[in-house]
């Protein structure tokens, strides 16, 4: 998801508790480098301020979530790519507006000036400029880096994750933006996160609405930045930052919200079209017929039960030039962000009450980076997974269903002492022939606490061996959850076990 | 794969003519920042110094040797966890000796003071310690950070990835060790990269035998870098060093140059513990007798055909406390690395022509961390992949096969004009299916360049739309290797798809 740009709306307040956090912080590790009164080196046992580690059962559900966006974006026929995750610093200047403060930069250690990435989309662009790709179809899923106000119980975070679909290439118009908002509807129907709702518009539209309601020109940046707040303040407060902070004509105002009240389908912007004021605007029109023309196409995608055409959508980032749209969360449970906009929150994440994915259409981007500017039209959409990650991780607490951190299909165990080499030579068979199979580390562990282990990890069978067993040319296989035993043939062993553990 | 610390040999001449190479760089890139000569802004259009992109060939590549590590690790039943790609600075302070000055830091702006991490080791043992984790199984692939001297050509990188496996506890001696060493067999066995070898020894062997030697306790480790360089010098100039640079007499060095030659089995370590010099050392003793323990496992897992006691492996970093290993690509053609010792390299990286993988046993990083100093004993191994995935690329190069960068099953194309929301319709039935399908975003195509972005892309079939076939209710399925082409009814067509893809 991309975060918007240019409306950081920190207040002062916040500001200096941030700083002295901070600078508190600084002198709390530098009091520990000094050391502890016993006069031992102390260490400041954390993660980086913003950032968190993730556990075994994090990364659980962290690789499904990856699974299901990954087989979507492959069965959409993309590839993949990686870049550093840091540029050159020169490669993010002048692309994010106010929000280049949020840049993480290295520090000048001899050598090049780089920062860490903010989003996947600049270097993508400049993946393009600097290789001369004029087409492709990629998804990228990496780490970006904001030194953003962390708000890390809502899935904020100075270090989080972007799962990236793009489609470069010129095309004819409306079908790869048409495939984008599939892929997000498959993706959130997919990962099973309840109601939700797509919200497209175009920039054309908003700027040729500003134009026919009177908003001069250098005002349709600021202007754009107020309406984006209608998701989280009243029309009445909305119109009074247009009047009374923006300076715009209260008759201005009241006309640009008459359209933003607007929402619909494919009949809104053929009604649109009509629209004595809108149609005379060149821009607003083009805007319009791309937006019917993608209805159509969604139509055929079997996805307009959840888009809306909402004039009232303004997402932040420069760098758009086409249709724009945003994926939220409308059923309750899902956590609300209303407080994000008194925490200095910059405008996108606390955007939507749950707002999940956004993207659009951004044609100029890659020419910045090409010597002669040739430009490459590109439309790709970012999936927010940090917000995704707790909605699960949640479920998952709430779930009776245990959440397993390994595969393990059987655990070697003995009943008796003296039998760690047996256990050693089953386990390597087992590893042998391809199953997932461990031993505990102990020479003579005890039965229970083998069997204990299986059922805390959520290991399906136990291959036991004692004395009688190893005579007898058998093992012991119990299935944890019944407890039932049955002796199997050391020759029949793995050939039950597979078949045992493909039922499952 | 760690590389060794403490031990960097930069000549002053190679130093100097790097530091000038950064100097233009940054001279270069302020340059490009005024504007070029007609005045417009200039991009540096590149990847930061050491860094690069990966391309879908080489991402396809990279997926499939990542698969084969994870399918490993997991079959030997590890979990995973992830941290942030930066650690406090203090966090990295102090663990890696010399090699200290290549750990990037990121810039003071306000706030702590953070470097990105420049192994998965410590951040693990200060993920142990936070959480207060005395026994876990788990792997871990990321990326790390360096600012040595690249060489990219050779797999030697500023960012590459690490892929640790590391089980931390309290277990009985030597049976996590083996299943280390177990993995290593397993993983280059299957990625099929050659002939491989895999050295063990132990610091305590090192230790003892410098001991018994005469080495001069303070000489312990300087002599132990000395001994490092074997593999890439001749055992003369080993000496030569020794004795003239580090002031070793030439009697104890001797002695050294006789243990040092000593490669074999169990039966070396049942060898040496009877040496009379050797056995009088408690800390060597201790050493062996864990060597022989260690092997009478490894012929239990069956990996005794690759794995040599070697007494001249002695890898540099400071944390290892017992058993050490490092894995070797012994066949011919592997890249050789001989230059590196030329190139102030830090030694691990040249150290084995083709060096793959190392690590062992470090029982005192933990403490290291916590307040009170509780030790928890680890051993683990890194899989260096840069060096797998070159070799990987060179013999993708070298095939006939062509590396697939999509799993697209069908290419849903049309013969005649007007053709695409039928094309649509169809695309959406496959998608909703689970097919991978593409269409081309064009409203009127040729079937030409369809089918040729078929064959250029590995796209197996072909779902082609006409007039005729709409009418009759059928797809003419081609198979793009054959050309051959069928009629299949549209209630058919999903099935017929999975079942000539299920195949393949």
């Amino acid at each position: 998801m991309r975060r918007n740009a240019g409306d950081v709306s920190t207040t002062p307040q916040t500001h200096c508790d941030s700083k002295i956090d901070e600078e508190v912080a600084k002198l709390l590790q530098l009091k520990a480098q000094l050391g502890g009164e016993d006069g031992k080196h102390q260490f400041v046992l954390k993660t980086p301020k913003g950032t968190r580690d993730y556990n075994p059962k994090q990364m659980a559900i962290r690789e499904k979530v990856f699974n299901t966006i990954i087989s979507c974006f492959k069965r959409h026929g993309a590839e993949t790519i990686d870049t550093p995750v840091f540029e050159l610093k020169e490669t993010l200047t002048g692309k994010y507006g106010e929000d280049s403060k949020l840049i993480y930069d290295l520090k000048d250690q001899g050598g090049e000036l780089l920062s860490l990435r903010y989003d996947l989309t600049v270097p993508f662009a400049r993946y393009l400029a600097m290789n001369k790709i004029t087409n492709i179809k990629r998804y990228h899923i990496a780490k970006v880096y904001r030194r953003d106000n962390p708000a890390m119980t809502r899935g904020r975070y100075r270090e989080f994750y972007q799962c990236d679909f793009d489609i470069a290439g010129q095309y004819d118009a409306m079908i790869p933006d048409a495939e984008c908002l599939k892929i997000v509807h498959e993706i959130l129907s997919e990962l099973q996160l309840g109601e939700f709702c797509i919200k497209v518009n175009d920039r054309r539209i908003l700027d040729g609405m500003f134009a026919v309601c009177g908003v001069p020109d250098e005002k349709f940046r600021t202007i754009c930045s107020t309406v984006d707040k209608l998701d989280k303040m009243s029309w009445e407060d909305v119109k009074k930052e247009m009047v009374n902070e923006k300076g715009l004509s209260e008759e201005a105002a009241d006309q640009i919200g008459e359209y933003v009240s607007m929402r619909g389908g494919m009949d809104l912007a053929e009604r649109l079209l009509q629209d004595q004021k809108m149609c005379q605007n060149k821009q607003a029109c083009a805007g319009l017929s791309d937006i019917k023309l993608l209805f159509s196409y969604l139509q055929l995608f079997q996805v307009t039960d959840k888009v809306v055409f909402d004039l009232s959508l303004a997402r932040g980032l420069d760098y758009y030039t086409g249709v724009i749209y945003e994926a939220v969360l409308t059923q309750a449970g899902v956590p609300p962000l209303a407080s994000d906009s008194q925490n200095g929150a910059s405008s996108e994440e606390s955007a939507g009450v749950g707002s999940v994915a956004g993207g659009g259409r951004y044609d100029g981007l890659v020419g910045m980076f090409d010597p002669k500017g040739r430009k490459v039209p590109c439309v790709g959409v970012s999936i927010g997974i940090e917000r995704i990650f707790s909605i699960m991780e949640q479920k998952a607490e709430a779930s009776a269903e245990k959440v397993r951190t390994t595969e393990v299909q059987v655990m070697v165990a003995s009943a008796q002492k003296n039998l760690l080499e047996e256990r050693l030579r089953l386990v390597t068979e087992l590893w042998n022939a391809g199953i997932k199979a461990e031993v505990m580390y102990k020479k003579n562990p005890k039965l229970l606490s083998q069997l204990q282990h299986c059922e805390e990890g959520g290991v399906p069978l136990v291959a036991i061996l004692g004395e009688q067993e190893l005579k007898d040319g058998v093992v012991k296989l119990r299935v944890v959850s019944t407890r039932e035993e049955v002796d199997i043939s050391r020759a029949d062993l793995i050939a039950e076990i597979k078949r045992r553990t493909s039922e499952a």
